[in-house]
Parts: structure tokens; C-alpha cells; sequence
């Protein structure tokens, strides 16, 4: 099958996550980058795109102008990836979507609320795929938790469990020099969240995406432990979902030894689900009153869910990527078929759509409020 | 030396916690076993003080006449342990601390904040030492990230985790007879907490211990999953700790696949450390921007603190019941040390004492209060 | 700069190691398949072709067509992938490098001593280069390893302990219609070595690149626990190293629980390193008298050299395939060293060339023939 | 019951291993000390003798003297610990057994192939119990292990594969005022063998008791890699057993990061169960085909045998002691059974020995004739 032609706002030669789009959208071979608007300013952007192979023509110096330039050729971009800070997600997504360019989308949804809003009008208004790489959602063993809860293997939820650590933040990286930290603590280019927006969002959309449960309110403690740092950089969260699980969130970028800790531990009447971002292969599963067991991507007791997302035997790690990768595979096969006509929601699967974007928003928004309210319960 | 004479309230046949005392009463061979008060029924109390041995006039039908003839005995008991349900705990302490007899005190200190306070009367007015086993603090790892803590290793401290889960209740095992979960589940016997008051002690105990912080104020959600149960089995709480520390407190009974898992980990603005429990002769230490140390009881890096607490050489695992011992030596030096004429403060050192039981009431105290307010924040 | 063009012998629709060769050209982008001979059948080849998306006519019956084909293309491959079993290495091999055709080349080398030989004549042959995908070699944290023994972390080297560890042989799958297990258990097709060659050439293979040691003499005991196998599916081997170093390798296919467990420990008198496939991201360092650390890639104490084949950031586990690209883009790198003019040797660097092929080789002949003499000490 | 009156021969203030018997003896409550020669010169002897509060009459400058005075006591001791240097094994035990006096004693048997002959004929012409201290057959996770594959839970056993790692002679120690490395190292006092007579035994005996083959032969490389060592301080060893099983045996003083890594792994054709000393609550079963289960110390899936040797409940770690303490008790039922009569042989039970020890004789000699003929195959 053909690749589908991609093109790229943001992820210019400094930043980290437009190299990992790019790889992801490679390994399973679905996608061809053919376009760029890869840096806020053009030389930048032009020398990026060099440096990509892009062609000198489909290497442009703003969105607004390869959405306009792709849009009118025959052979122009099937889809974009936005890489950008927060704050241009909007303005650039809705520059595709109006075309009807599918964009698939870093997270979080926006920087503010308006632009949320927004987005979702844009969304709605346009009949092409919108994709926000809640990538950890690609995980073999993700998909195989969230199956096997939906199907009843740990029971009634009563517990969710799920933190998020860094340490990258530990110290004021941001007065010394690390882009990467500069626009993440910065509230005009972030939004109203840190650690909540950059980390918490993931965390958050994890745990519900696995256990299918939907967050009603919470009651939040943020911190902003880093010298002149004005958005939180480490959260505690109490979750009440619908239905009566309960759950805690912990978010933090100042928890030196923590690289990207991200983890999720699931309790309901009749079993346990635990399962460690940095070992991501493995999932234990305890059914109550029985050992632990370790499942492993591909190994015995793996399931249909995660073997469909899985490219090599077990005992061969896939890893950060291949997650990813995942999440462009299924934009692929979700591109496919909106062109051959199936229905936008249909095409989706398990894609994370626009309104795990607002849910994200809608997780920030709470965590500030509360906090600004001495932790009062907000809803969701 | 001569071993110290010891009676015991509670821990008869069935029970488990008394035969624990027992084994760490010997371990270091700092006490001998020579009466007892073993079971709340007289005909049970003397079957069990002739199954260990006891001369069977020192088998007692109850606390109150051990402590009477005990006290009049020249070869008397010079120390007791009170390891019944927690109800009894005040009542019994204060007929061996009237008479001047050292007292070693299961957790929690009481089951009511009344017979908390008229413990720490009871305390006060007497000459004897009053030692509540939190035993866990009695875990090398644990006493030697108390220092490196006290000492600064980690810098400012900034953020607590500390969890404890179980899941023995997940099922409800208090009305299929398990006799140890009816009395925890029994706020008659257990007091206003359920998982907070049995293990959420532990957890709080342990984070202030190894951090020297102190509680500040709490905002706890408590559930209470088990079919029919009044008292909690699960709990969230956010912590604010005097000083700015902040923490997250999990305690659970009702997380399969967990048996007995304390773990803290806490991390300050020059490094982080975390243990566990389950392996407790690990502790990891990361100095902000250096790579994890594993650091081993009796191996390279363990300090002082820790090796004046173990046995044996590292590799050699020890455990639960030697972490307990470390309490019931450390009980004996105190013993000796105030009957050669030491002040009772100085004798304490690092012992539990009863401003740590007033802590763990006051804990449970507070997460209950706050539960009830709709997570409010509520003083400790 | 310009994608190399690669085409493949091998590696049709049923095939493991032939998805494996692409996704890792694909992911630092520097290859783009153009032509394959993707299965013995020229049928089955053209289907294969087809659904890659390979041009029609340059999806070849026979990797002979395909060489002569290529080569007088003026677009012609500028490399190949040769990812058939062992016993077609060898003149599939020849074909593109009498040619002048760069060649990348699963491993054990060839089925035979002959063939071994012979390959080697045609590498000195032709000018172009020979790469053998010891893909292991390309993980970040074994570039580490052996970049601090060489600069003497560890010492002087002692021991040196290598298992790989798998289970999937356990039952005769062979004759229940396995088809990997077919031809790697079958001589004709495999060679003389069973788990010897197919994994065993791995394990050693990576202990010699780490500690930079040569094998001296080997003495191994084979056995072939599956029912009516001839090749041996479990080896133990004790190795002594030029230089005085002392090991042991252990190989298995039968060893239930272990799905890829490939692992390396190497002490020295001043330290040790310890390795895990199953989790790359990880390599224990202990310096002689210090406490264990856990160095993980791109975190504190990643050194330049596995930097340099990292992808992205710190607890973003890379795994297998980004392991095995690394392999592809070193080839990536050589191709065009030569190509501007540089030394083959030169232009090799870290990757596997023909010689550590020839000592795997080698290494399998030893085993088969210290095993049929009762264990006797072989010269390597 | 009362307890069993036991002396010590060996275990004086600077030793190690003596106060590991004297609290394993301790934990189940089944022994007094009330007698020993502690040391080889009376000063010191009486002196650790004041210090365990031994009665002075009763402290021994000598194990003859001790011997023949308790001996003659109408309270003299029921058994004695031998906790000295492996060349007084022998001349010590013999003075006991020959007065009908049990004996305890450490592991290796003795130093010397004449002294385990002589005490094999001690042991035979005595009525009383010979029992050698195999600690880790005590731990329960191994009693399990031992218990399933007897009931064939990993069906037809195929490997064995032990090791039994430490780093404490990475350096000359002995040459440092080591007194534990002085013994171990000096062939008078420890025999033939070095780290095979110290650990090499243990792994050995691990590995026979729990798979419950018998060793036939084995082909081994001795090294002594510390500077001036003369016995061997690393071992390469290569097993066949009775029935078709085969090993392999790494046993290291010299591999810098291990404290006391003993680990077995055992496979058979329908299973595999994994463990490790450090970590010795834990059980790792795969049934072929299945996920890994990790059966936890009196957890789910603990069986009978391990539940029988356990004090507490899961989650709560018991350690090398508690496993040593096993030894002792079962040593106390022994003793009582004798002495009520039972015979000899059925008493025993699960206790190692002195057949264990003319074992570990034989593995120390074969893996010394061994490397003396260049690894030859050697009759165990």
C-alpha cells in the first residue's frame, strides 16, 4: 500500500519530540515525510529541512503557508504532525483541518482553555482525523491491560494507582540554558499547567485509557519547588471516577533518580494490574489469591490486543518508539479507511481523539483550580 | 549481662504478632520469657504459657493479677510486652507502668483518643520506659537513611511518598473467620481506622522517622470496599509537612497481588531515596545527576548507623523479625541504661516512644476527621 | 544526504529476521529498499515483493538475477541484506560482492567450514564491505561496557560469565510444523552447531566485543535434549582467554522461562559490569569496594560511545530494533566512508566484519569437536 | 518441651559464623547455651565464654577437656555446635560423637580426605546424630523447590545451572589481617579447596538437594586469580548427573559486586524454577508454556513443605538466619526423636548429613584432580 504523505509543523534540528514523530512514522513504513514547516523561523526551518531531505520547495517558513501551498497540490501532504510548543497547537492544527488535511497532534491539547475550545470546533467542523499522540497508549501490555480489565480479569475497580516522575527540573534548568525547560515552565507557551500539563496529562489519559473509567473530580496539591519557577513542577492528585473507584496521582520533574517513571498499578475485587513505563514489556497481573504472574509482550499469556501491536518475538524488547510507532500505525490504517469511506469514529479505534485532549485540559484546569481552592474537590 | 525478665500480655496460641515479639526478644538474647498474661480467657491463657514453658504459677489468668504478683516477686518481671487487640493496650500498660514495670506496646498506642491521653498520663506519672514497637524504624537501610537525610545527603527535602498496601481484606475475610481480620475490621476493638490505623501508622511513623519531619496537616479520602465493612481499608492522603515538605500517604488492604508492601521513597533538592519492605537490606540513593547506588546492609556505602544494627555480613538477607529484634535490644540497653541511672529521655534514643503513638493517633484521627469534611484539610 | 539503496536476499511473508533488517534500515532513514529476492520460490518471492511495495521488476526469482540485474542498473542496489538461512550466506553473499555490491549478512557466517573459507576469499576479494549483523553489538550500553573496560574501569579482566537463555525449543516444535525451528535444527540447513550456532555465535561473539578478549581454547559438553534432535539445543562451554582471563558461556534453547535471555557479567580486579538484554537500557557498574550503580542510557554516567548511538532521552527505553539499527546506520556510515574514498578497514569501525564471523565459526567447530572428544580442550 | 542443652566448640569473639549458630539456635527456642571451648587459646576462650554469659565452670579451654567434663555432668550438654576452622572438624566432632553427644557442624566436612573417612567411621560407630550445616536447604523457598520437582511440577530434569558469587577476595585480603580470608586461603587449615571447599560446596549441595539428582562426574578450571593465593579463588565447573541431567557450577570469591550471590536455576522438559539467596522469599516457577508465577514465602502457592519451615506471614521477609534456624530446629526434633527412640536414619529428615559432607569431599577432590589433568572428566 502506498505511503501517506506527511508533513511536519515544529520539530526543527534542537528539539526532541519532532525526531521521535519522524522515526515513529518510519518504522512500520505507513508514512513518507514530503513537507516541513519545522522551526518559528525560516532559516531555521529551511536549513532543518535540508537536513531532513526535504525537498527546497515543501520546506516552508510557516504553517500557515505549507498548509496553503500543500493544500493546492495534487501530490500535497494526506497529513501533518504538529511538534510544536503548546501554545501554537491551535493555530496550526486548525490551518490543516480546515483544508482537510488529517493532523495528528503532540500533547497537550492547547495552552489554554479558548484555544481547547477552539480546537474542538475546528475538529468538528472539519471532516479530517484529529490524533493526539497519547503515545504511551501504544504500549503492547497497555493494550493487553486495558483488554483484560474491560473483560472482567481483576473485577470490580476499586484502586488506580498512577505516577509520573522526573527529575530533569530538579535544579532551575530553565535560567541555565535548556530550551526543552525554558518553554515547558513558561505559562504563556505551556498553559496553566507544568508537570500536570507536560506529564500529568500522560498519566492521567493512561489511567483512563486502560481502565476505561472516567474521572469525576479531584482534589490537588501543586508545587512549584524550583527557585523563580511559577508553574507547579510536582502534583499530588485524589481522583473519584464514576462508578466509585478512587485513585491517587502523583506528577513530578523534581524526584532526582526518576528519569520518565511513569506507572500504573490497577486494583479491583478480584485482581491486581501492574505495569512500569521503563520496563515496558512486562505486565504482572495477579488474580486475587493466586501468584503474581509476569506476562510479557509475545510470551505465554500475551494477548490477541497486544500481539496485534507487537513486531518481534518476545525477550526482544520493543521499546519508547515502537509505542509510538504505533500510534502512527493506527493513524495510517485510520487514514486509509476514512479514504475509503468509512465513518470518521469508526476509523478511530483506539486512537486518542480530540476529547482525550479536552479531558486532558479539563485534568489541568481542575488540578489548578483546586489547588488555588486549598485542594477543594473540583469536578472534571 | 543478665537477660532481662520479661512478661507478656496477649499473644497466645492463635495470635500472630506475639510469637513475632517473642522470636525478636531472643534473637540478641537480651531478655528471657518468664510470665505471662497470654490470652483475654483464663483456661486459653494457661494452655499457651505451658506450651512455652512458663512455670505455671507465672501463667496468669489475667493482666491485672500478673501485675500485682509480678510486682511483688523479688525475681519480678522487669519489662512486659502488650501485644493484644489495641483496646487493651491502654488499660494493660497502665497497671505495669503504676508499678514501675518497663513496657514494650504494640501499635497503635490505643483505640480511643481518651485512652490515648490517659496513656500519656499514665506515662508521665511513671518511672518506667514506654516503647511502642513501630518496628519497622529498627531496619538498617532505615536507620541509615535516617542519616544520610539528618546529615543532608539528599539536601532540602521536598517531596514524601510513602505507601503501605496489603491485600488480605480484598475479600471479606472478617466474616468468613479469620479472627485477625474481625477484631482490625472492629472499631470497637480497633478504634476509628481501619488500614489507617493498622498499617497507615507504620507508613506515617516510618516518613517522619527517616525524614525528621513533622506532620503539618492532611486531606485524606478513606474508602471502605469490603462488603460490610464500617471501617476503612483503603486510604489517600495528601500531607503537608512543617517546613514545605509535602507528601502522598497510600494505605491499602485491598490491593491484590501486594502482601506487605511499605515502600517510602523521598526526594530532596540534591538527591532521592527509596526502599521497600520486601527487600529490605536495599536502599538506593541518587545523588541529583549521578547515577542510582545500590546501597547494601553491611556492604560498600553502608553507614555507622546501619551496621551498628546488623548481625551478619552483607548478602546474608536479614529481615522482618531482626529489623523487630533492633527494637527489643535497643529496649533492653534503655532498660539497663535507666536502671543504672540514666535519665529515661536520654535512655530512649532513637526507640519509639509516646509522642510517636500520640503522632499515629493523631494521624488516624486526622484522616478521619478530613474524610468526613470532604477531604478538608485538617491539623495534626 | 541521499538514502543508500538496499535490496534483500531473504525474508518473505514468514520470515522474523527479514522484518527485522527493514525496520532497522528504516529508522535512522538512511536506507530505502528498492529490490529483493525475497524467497526461494519465485512466486512466493513476487508476492512478498508486491507487498512491500517493491517495483515489480525489481522483485527477483533468484538472488542470482537479482545480482546480475542490479548491477547493470545504473540506479542499481547500492547494498544488500542477506537474511536467509546459514546455508545460502555464502553464495548469495558472493554474488554481490563479486560485484562490488556491500553486503549486510545475517549471522552464523556460513553452514560450513568450506563455505566460511570460501566467504572469506570473496570479502578479500572485492572491494566492498562485508557486515555480519551482530546486532547485539549495537546497543548503547554494551558500546559502554566495552568503551570502560578498554580504558581499564574494571581492571585488569579475570572472569567472564555469558549465557543466553531460551526456551523455545523445549518441545520438538520441529515436527509440529515450526518453520523457524525446522532449519535451525536442521544440519543441512544450520550447519554443525544447533543452539551453538544460532545463539551461542551471539553470546560469545559479544563477550570478545566487550572485554576486547580472544578466545584462546575451548571445552564444551553439547547435548540435544529434544526429542529425535541432532543438533544441540543446550551448551556448556568453559573458555580460557589470551591473556589469562578464564569464562564460561551457556547456551540454551531449552531452558523454560527464558524467552531472549542473553546476559554478560565481566569482573576484573578492580570492578565488574553486569549486562541484561531483556532490559538494554541498564549496565551495572561496581568499582571494587563502592556500592553497585545503575547506569542507564543517556542518563548520569552514559559515556560518549553509547551516547553516540542513542536515539532519545533517558528512561525512554530504546530496545531490539533500535539496537539492530544502530548496526544499519554504522553500514550506513561505511557505505559512503568507502564511497568518498575511504579504507574498508578504515571505514568499519565498531561494526562486525568478516573475522568476527569467521571466529564464530570457529567457535561452533570447537564446540562440536571438545564435545565429540569428551570435553577436551580445543584451540579456537 | 525443654530445651535441648547444646555447647560450642569454636565461634569466640572475632568469628562470624559462631554467632550465626548461637542466634539460629536461638530463634525457634529449642537450645540453651550452656557450655563452650570457644576458642583454640583458653585466655580467649574464657573470655567469649564470660561474654555469653556462660557459666565460668562450664567455659573449656580445650574441646577435649570440655568433652570429657560435660560428659561426666549429669546436666551435661545433649549436643554441640563445631563452629571452628575446617581442620579441627574431625578431632572435634569425634571427641563428642564418641560419648553419645550430638553433633552440629559446620560445612566443609573436614580439611582433609583422611578426616572425612574418619569421620564417616565416627559418625557410624556413634548412636548419636551427625547433622552439618547446609544452611540454605533450610530457606523454604528451596524446601518448595525441592518439593515440586519431586512431584514432577518441571517434569524430566535437563539443566542445572548454580552459581555462587562474592567479591571479599577480589583483593589480597589475607594478606591484609584478614583472620576470615587468613583460614580460607591457607590449605593446612580450610584443604584442597578454596572457593570449592568454602562455597562451591554449598552451590553443590543446594543443587543436589534440591533437583535430587546424584553427581557422576565433573570436568572443572580452578583459578587462583589473587596475588600469593595458592588455593583456588574462582571455579569453572562442568557437571553430569546420574540419569542424564547436566550442569554447570560457577563458584567466585573475585567477582567485585556480588556479596553473596548463591543462585539455582533447574529445567526440565516440562518447567523451570528459579532462585536467589539474596532475594530468598521469592520462588520463580514457569510451567513451559505458561507466564512466569512468582510464588512468594508463605504467599499464594506456597506449598506445605515451605509453609512448615516458615514463622510469619508473607510480605514480611524472613532471611538467612531464619533459614539457618531451620537447620537448628529440625536439628532439636531430631535429637528429641532419638532420643525417644526413633532410629537414627529416620530422624534425620531433610537435615544434611554426613553423607552431604563425603559429598562436598568429593566435589572439592574431583574439581582438584580435574584441573590438575587440563579438565578431564572425573568420577564423583
Amino acid at each position: 500500500m502506498a505511503r501517506i504523505r506527511l508533513g511536519m509543523v515544529g520539530g526543527g534540528n534542537d528539539a526532541f519530540i519532532g525526531g521521535v514523530h519522524r522515526i515513529a512514522s518510519r518504522i512500520d513504513d505507513r508514512f513518507e515525510l514530503v513537507a516541513g514547516a519545522l522551526s518559528s523561523t525560516p532559516e531555521k526551518a529551511k536549513a532543518s529541512g535540508e537536513a531532513l531531505g526535504l525537498a527546497p520547495e515543501r520546506s516552508y517558513g510557516s504553517f500557515e503557508e505549507m498548509a496553503e501551498a500543500e493544500a493546492a497540490r495534487e501530490d500535497g501532504i494526506e497529513a501533518v504532525s504538529i511538534v510544536t510548543p503548546n501554545h501554537v497547537h491551535y493555530s496550526a492544527a486548525k490551518a490543516f483541518l480546515d483544508r482537510g488535511i488529517h493532523v495528528i497532534c503532540d500533547k497537550p491539547l492547547t495552552s489554554t482553555a479558548e484555544d481547547a475550545e477552539a480546537m474542538a470546533n475546528a475538529v468538528a467542523g472539519s471532516k479530517a482525523l484529529f490524533i493526539l499522540t497519547h503515545n504511551y497508549t501504544g504500549y503492547p501490555m497497555i493494550r493487553q491491560a486495558r483488554e483484560m480489565i474491560a473483560a472482567g480479569d481483576i473485577g470490580t475497580l476499586r484502586v488506580v494507582q498512577v505516577e509520573y516522575a522526573q527529575d530533569w527540573l530538579t535544579d532551575p534548568v530553565e535560567s541555565e540554558g535548556s530550551k526543552q525547560a525554558q518553554w515547558r515552565t513558561d505559562p504563556a507557551r505551556s498553559g496553566a499547567g507544568g508537570a500536570t500539563g507536560d506529564i500529568g496529562t500522560h498519566a492521567y489519559n493512561l489511567a483512563c485509557f486502560v481502565t476505561g473509567l472516567r474521572g469525576e473530580e479531584l482534589a490537588a496539591d501543586l508545587q512549584s519547588f524550583g527557585v523563580g519557577r511559577s508553574l507547579d513542577d510536582n502534583a499530588h492528585v485524589m481522583l473519584r471516577f464514576a462508578g466509585g473507584g478512587r485513585g491517587m496521582l502523583w506528577c513530578s520533574q523534581v524526584a532526582p533518580g526518576n528519569e520518565n517513571n511513569l506507572r500504573l498499578r490497577v486494583y479491583g475485587d478480584k485482581g491486581g494490574l501492574e505495569w512500569k513505563q521503563e520496563d515496558p514489556n512486562y505486565l504482572w497481573f495477579t488474580p486475587h489469591g493466586e501468584p503474581p504472574r509476569l506476562i510479557r509482550r509475545m510470551g505465554a499469556g500475551a494477548s490477541e490486543a497486544a500481539n496485534a501491536v507487537s513486531r518481534i518475538p518476545g525477550g526482544h524488547p520493543e521499546g519508547y518508539l515502537e509505542g509510538f510507532a504505533t500510534i502512527y500505525a493506527g493513524a495510517a490504517d485510520a487514514i486509509r479507511a476514512v479514504q475509503g469511506g468509512s465513518a470518521r469514529d469508526d476509523a478511530m479505534g483506539l486512537l486518542p481523539d480530540i476529547q482525550a485532549g479536552l479531558d486532558g485540559m479539563a485534568f489541568v484546569r481542575a488540578c489548578v483550580t483546586s489547588a488555588g481552592d486549598n485542594s477543594a474537590w473540583v469536578k472534571l
